[in-house]
């Protein structure tokens, strides 16, 4: 049974260093036991860890895919979702979850937090961007030390939209 | 477990008649009996039968959505999919699809029909459009009898891309 | 001076007969003798005819490309507007003209047609698909005898959405 | 003649501080006496000011719009395109420039700033965000201290993609 699940996105490189991979693999294991569905982008990298995670302990996987082919997803994506539209999937990524973990990542990651801030999605930040504007810091990515606790306050903040 | 699934789109007005509805329901019963996953744009009318019916045989249902809230899903989508791109969403329905099933349908359908068949998704129709080109027939549409023979043709016919 | 300039949409194959092209080119001269903006999808065929013709009486062309280049406009583009977002641009293409004139064309020009009659935007049509729902004929599609006869009846049913 | 034009987008809120209203309207009057080509998303604040200052210096201006209407468009934009994707277009706005130039701007800007970087297309700023990751500064956006120093670096940084 799928119904009343929650939606938690979790976003990061494409690439990632080991540290990266093993936050994200945890915040993956940990949101499948709390019974939360998993959005990601479906490559590789953060978001592959944090599917593997996932499917270890049977948690359900979704992959919203950039390109024209499934074949694309990570061997963890249960189901995949095949855009078309590029890098505008970002925006479907963050709008499909009702709050978002960021692990690491470069700019297209930078995107996902400004689409999801934009939209008042709740980000999570696990060792990630920083923001200031106007010499002023902006607080919007709440920062979390470990992956259970990032779970654990995306959860306690996710919004229904 | 949800991996190794086979996924079709169901496609059709997001207002439709009587006829059509138990048409998509009875295509949503099928196609969960087989233990395909279905996808369709989320919304009512067709989409809501086909996914009623496949909720009432225990099988998993995706709406992708056009707007930015999941609020918009009718009640039997499981794992709504928010992409806030409006009707650009309809390359995504199919595309996410190994084969499609049409169900009456106006020019939304007819849009989702010809992504579909310009991508080599295959397109099975109940009661739909019919094409013709420069006065030439254009057969592209396999039409079905009934909504099994629809599933089983478009399970026959279903590519992976 | 661009501003109160009328914007009409000229879509077809990215590959054409020699017919189509030198239909489309007369479409995209008529277009300019009269003012109006060429709106295309910016690539080869129809859309390179079109902008040709325009481009040879001092007309503007505007091409919105599916890809993530510029490189990829042809020659008579003008303004080349890079969205990245695949077919999905399609509905763009349309959505940015008062009317749609569509010379001959496969599906990615029927999914055209389509987005084009679900906004509520005229298409004329020059040899191009015809449609037929449930076995009664649909139309939408305005017939034309000729560029000169296709102009004037985009011209005339041109709205402002 | 529209050819071999260059093309430079202004990024920013829809709504702005008067200081910010005055930087962008300046960068645009800069851009049109350079002959450089506007592009931006069309709406009002920032986007407004900066096509208001192109239009009164006889410059060109592009506004690649979010909704499914031209009427959304602020007064100086001479080319609307109707993408209907939602914010999805900030992809377009940014892959359809050669340089993006800030100004100001909430998290939408943000949004564009890291398109922009991803593609690899040079982000000027003008009192706009600033960025760390891993609490390491991101000096990718490329300060300027006024609005002619602002274009001047655009046009010597513009790539083409």
């Amino acid at each position: 049974m799928i119904n009343n699940k929650r939606f938690i996105a979790v976003i990061g490189g494409g690439q990632c260093s080991k540290a990266e991979a093993k936050l994200a693999e945890e915040v993956g294991r940990e949101l499948a036991r709390q019974g939360v569905i998993l959005v990601c982008g479906g490559l590789g990298g953060v978001m592959e860890a944090a599917c593997k995670g996932a499917s270890s302990q049977g948690g359900i996987t979704i992959g919203i895919l950039p390109g024209d082919s499934r074949q694309a997803a990570n061997r963890y994506v249960q189901i995949p979702i095949v855009t078309g539209i590029g890098y505008a999937r970002n925006v479907a990524v963050v709008k499909s979850a009702q709050a978002v973990i960021a692990v690491g990542g470069s700019y297209g990651t930078l995107s996902e937090i400004s689409h999801a801030l934009q939209s008042g999605i709740p980000v999570i930040g696990l060792n990630t961007w920083a923001l200031s504007r106007n010499s002023q810091q902006d607080n919007s990515i709440i920062p979390a030390q470990n992956p259970t606790e990032a779970v654990n306050k995306a959860l306690e903040l996710a919004t229904d939209q």
